[in-house]
């Protein structure tokens, strides 16, 4: 079996979990890791023995062209990141999650993958991405009803910078717990800076419009080992719906799981590494994405086993 | 918008259930109805208000050609009647559900619907259908795994079947029941023939090879009063998988649903006869489809609203 070479740009959270799921996949070879010039040579254990790089082209002269690129930076880097690798005819996949900016970004990527015959998956997450799927399946089964995403309990990104982003707060992790009905609260913990007005903080946290909208509950730690002994990994999503199909209503569909969120993410990703190669020239989302595509191997032996 | 032309071809439970779902399709629009010539003019009520015809060419005569038949009948036909339509270049979508033979069905249509330049989707209910679709995204999710798919409660048609075959069997139904890990037990419900051999029956039935592998209760009732009342449509579905992302275990993930089991059916077929104008010749299963083109409308406005 020819194997697809792929490249893991950015060796964080969501790098060191792809590297893991790449060594499992029996059709996926890595040829290494580009990350920032500064990090070249650094943390040699997360690499877990590959090389790594400081841009591409270094990559290429050493190890060759890769497929595809593994894009496991921050989403708003994610659009450049992309389009250089386009621009080198390099195949990207890619977990960006500002669910308003997606339209966009796929019409952007989609202009960049022709041009170089190459092709894109965006927010190849599992929400956006795999919940994307389940929500598109849910309507094609029962067209009239409704749909509720219940996040959680698991940390937030998103409402973990924005209350970092508070004044006086060091450091802060938010926790997302659903209340039902799409709704949900925040817990979350924050490490003060020294001598700063806990009363302030958390009124400026409760005007935040990531903040403004739902119940909140703030607490304060003293140390950054008290953060980081409520920073655990876990995740989960139960998705809802209720609805017709033709003239039966009280069709009752449930999504639930519990997971390692960036483990999750990080599989997801590899997995439309893989299916990108299958895809036309052009950006695509995980609802535009054949699910068989996704799995190693043949089309018909899994539409035996599956089907 | 242009609609889609559609064909109901038999008119059972499922055939009943399709033209009901068809009504509230805003892309969808139904020429007719093809049924055994025995049946032309029968059963009005269930016909809606659409004609019916004996065969695809008196449709034609008086309704124009359709851009795709939706298969009815039992699974048994499903690969004549298909053919038939490829024949005449109507594309067809079918919820064929003899697991077994469904590699070899999708092996045989493809090869009519590429002589045609048509495509057909076969095995398009839920199971097999849209289950096969997360069995296939679990797998992407988390590649090393097991997946149980427990069925019920709900009545089986295939068990059904089999009980009626027994000698001295007038009538039967049989529940499936979901005992864990994947397997089921089995609670028929027998209307002997005036006569039969109670015991006899209970023998036969646990040694045909529906019911021998599986904990099996049989309960005879006195008329077929008694067995209408307990032949309801309620079915359900429980799958779960526990695998590993990469190497983070404990990834637990679940799909559990309740549905009204021919308008579930018909729904999907519904929703398929829209994807089916989209793909290429060839006749594809459920995880060969791109969700979003189940969905009517726009495709970067579902990306927008459910990615």
């Amino acid at each position: 079996m020819t194997k697809t070479t792929v490249v893991v740009h950015s060796l964080g959270n969501i790098g060191r979990n792809v590297i893991h799921s790449l060594e499992s996949a029996p059709d996926m070879e890595c040829l290494g890791v580009v990350r920032s010039k500064g990090s070249v040579g650094t943390r040699p254990l997360d690499l877990r023995g590959l090389p790594d790089f400081a841009d591409l082209a270094d990559l290429e002269k050493a190890r060759g062209k890769p497929r595809v690129a593994i894009l496991c930076g921050p989403s708003r880097l994610v659009p450049d990141a992309a389009k250089a690798y386009h621009a080198a005819g390099v195949s990207t996949v890619d977990s960006f999650d500002i669910h308003d900016e997606i339209g966009n970004l796929v019409a952007a990527l989609d202009a960049t993958t022709k041009a170089a015959g190459c092709a894109a998956i965006t927010a190849a997450g599992w929400d956006p991405g795999t919940d994307s799927v389940l929500r598109a399946l849910f309507e094609a089964m029962t067209p009239v009803g409704t749909t509720f995403t219940n996040f959680g309990r698991g940390r937030s990104m998103g409402h973990s910078v924005a209350a970092r982003a508070i004044p006086g707060v060091a450091d802060a992790t938010s926790v997302t717990i659903p209340i039902g009905g799409g709704r949900h609260s925040r817990l979350v913990y924050i490490l003060p800076e020294t001598g700063a007005d806990q009363e302030a903080i958390r009124k400026n946290l409760a005007a935040d419009h990531y903040f403004a909208h739902d119940p909140l509950d703030v607490r304060f730690v003293a140390t950054a080992d008290e953060l980081a002994a409520v920073m655990d990994s876990s995740h989960g999503v139960l998705l809802e719906r209720t609805g017709a199909s033709g003239i039966a209503s009280n069709q009752i569909l449930k999504f639930d799981m519990r997971i390692d969120n960036p483990a999750l993410t990080a599989q997801i990703l590899v997995s439309c590494a893989r299916a990108v190669t299958r895809m036309e020239p052009g950006c695509h989302t995980l609802i535009d994405i054949p699910p068989v595509k996704l799995l190693p191997g043949d089309r018909m032996d899994h539409i035996k086993r599956l089907v």
